[in-house]
């Protein structure tokens, strides 16, 4: 193998590259990025056996060929590089040689034979989505999805689509965030899927330079998404989903109209209290036209008032501010509602305008003190 | 006790003050910061039994007194505030509202009559120094002090002072930095010091945002530094320095004119396979015109040429990376000197300009390859 190519686009690929690779593996070749040099291309596949990148970049190929280099070496020896065009040269013991300007590496590489294979892509069904849409719905939901595994399905983030909806849900048992969005094509049937949130979580650090539109392709077990000169995949969660439609309540009985700001300000505040009590409790009365926010620990009380508009009646609540902190950071607007029916059953928190966003919260019951 | 203040300078204030509390202490009181309202005044005091700070900043004292609040909460609370003026209110049992705009706070603190004295100032010297000054002195030495404790003065660093001449000393018996600067006054006596190396990485976080004069005031045991409206204070080591002129070499057979960056660079591409190797070697071949810089290890090879002027003889010589790295990221100017003797005698890295800064490192004994 013999190419060269442009230190600055090797980087990138790199980093990004490196998304999927194993941080703890008892496989040393899942340590290691292939380079693949062909076609005047240069190709890096890196995965962990959960998920897969491959991304591709321009190259000056004079003799092909493939190795498999440990990441965080080949990473930060490429980052150090000085100058802007780097030159690779391997021999058949997997040793390659790096020059850029008066600095000559040469590292041990591992044989290209053994390094998984990207999956074949399966494109069942197929949609189109702008890269900033996506960040949204995965912004609005990821932090929602239980961390233990109790529940296989519920470390998972459910993408639900209908026609050109896309709807993103994440539950732990606690709570429940669902972010909708369009899709830029209409599909005819109606499909869903549950990815890992680690799958997710990466995929968003991949999209975070980039703006147009990702092809999703997905089956039953896997799915992909290709942006630009880059593809991930993901393998999918199997099982079912807990069907969340029966959880939003209907009815309101208090329906209060409140400043983000404010209470996310006010929240922080308070937690600051709560952590050091037991289960993060805040407990928040509700009356016509102001919250009242107390929260009570060892070291102290907290009291904070914020008015509000209440259209309903009112009601005294508690959650726990972590669940409350979390969705206040995300949902869009200056104001947003807060509908609840009774001190057990749970709040909904929403954005004023447009109904793309739903988070459902469930309350901590608390001995009534008067 | 009740006063109020603006949030603003409050925040500041107790930014400094928590450089000074214990992070890990069995007396709960020094996990607090004592608030002592008077004259107009609000004093933050705060101190490890090492390190002592006190600062004033303006207040509206309604009554006098004195409590001790947790330095994390305290911290934490003022910096989510809202408003631009705190409102704070203590009773007997030692409790304290605080109030801004809607948020009311109370908590516990604890009795002041505990809390350790600030020690008295006794000015057997004094001089003053320039903040920025201070700055590059402690930066050219402080990353030189020894880490383990074997000989307790070496985790010091040596303050010289001889007429308005200032000179820092730090060594740990592989490498030795001494940086010199000026102070704004003539001493009639040669004095020195030497300040543990945590009181003086403290006193630097201090200086960060403080441009102007700083007031040196030290007797024995104790070293004072007085700014604006904060008061540092550290206790000194005892013992006798090791006497590192004599180490200083006099003469050099080699005399070596190098490009700071290109040999920063080089020295880090190289470390990035030397640590991978024992002892972070790097192995350097001083031609007449160039440097080749060579690290081996199980993972590969590296070999870097840099231009050089070199005014002696040719020498094989190697050093440990680290200790390299880290003198290379201080000196000043685009070139360097660097003074050797043999193989086995120490090498010198010394700023073209000026005589401000010598930094002397030890090489590590290679067997000799032809």
């Amino acid at each position: 193998m013999k190419f060269n190519c442009s230190k600055e686009s090797l980087m990138a690929a790199l980093t990004i590259a490196q998304k999927a690779v194993s941080s703890k593996t008892t496989l040393t070749i899942l340590e290691g990025i292939l380079f693949s040099a062909a076609d005047n291309k240069l190709l890096l596949r890196s995965t962990d056996l959960e998920i897969g990148v491959e991304v591709t970049i321009p190259a000056e190929v004079e003799k092909e060929g493939e190795i498999v280099l440990t990441a965080s070496i080949i990473g930060e020896l490429i980052r150090k590089m000085s100058g802007s065009d780097i030159f690779f040269e391997s021999n058949e013991n997997h040793q390659i040689k790096i020059e850029c300007l008066l600095s000559n590496f040469t590292l041990k590489g591992l044989s290209s034979e053994e390094f998984p294979a990207f999956p074949e892509i399966i494109d069942d069904h197929i949609f189109s989505i702008d890269a900033g849409v996506l960040k949204e719905l995965i912004k609005g939901t990821l932090f929602s999805v239980a961390t233990n595994e109790n529940i296989p399905v519920l470390t998972g983030v459910k993408i639900e689509l209908h026609a050109d909806d896309i709807n993103l849900i994440a539950l732990d048992g606690y709570r429940l965030a669902l972010k909708s969005g369009k899709i830029k094509n209409n599909l005819t049937e109606d499909l869903s899927v549950i990815i890992p949130s680690k799958s997710l979580s990466e995929i968003n650090k991949v999209l975070s330079n980039y703006s147009g539109d990702v092809t999703v392709k997905f089956s039953k077990n896997q799915i992909f998404f290709e942006m630009d000169n880059t593809q991930f995949t993901s393998r999918l969660l199997e099982g079912d989903f807990i069907n969340y439609k029966q959880i939003i309540p209907v009815e309101k009985a208090t329906q209060v109209k409140i400043n983000r700001r404010l209470l996310l300000e006010s929240s922080e505040r308070a937690a600051l209290l709560a952590r050091e009590g037991k289960n993060n409790l805040i407990k928040m009365d509700f009356n016509q036209d102001q919250l009242i926010l107390t929260s009570n620990a060892d070291i102290g009380d907290v009291f904070e008032v914020i008015p509000i508009e209440n259209s309903g009646e009112s009601l005294k609540i508690a959650f726990n501010s972590k669940f409350l902190i979390e969705a206040l950071r995300v949902i869009e607007g200056d104001e947003l509602m807060i509908d609840m029916t009774t001190s057990v059953g749970p709040g909904v928190l929403l954005p004023i305008e447009g109904n793309n966003f739903i988070y459902l919260i469930l309350p901590v019951r608390i001995a009534e003190e008067n």
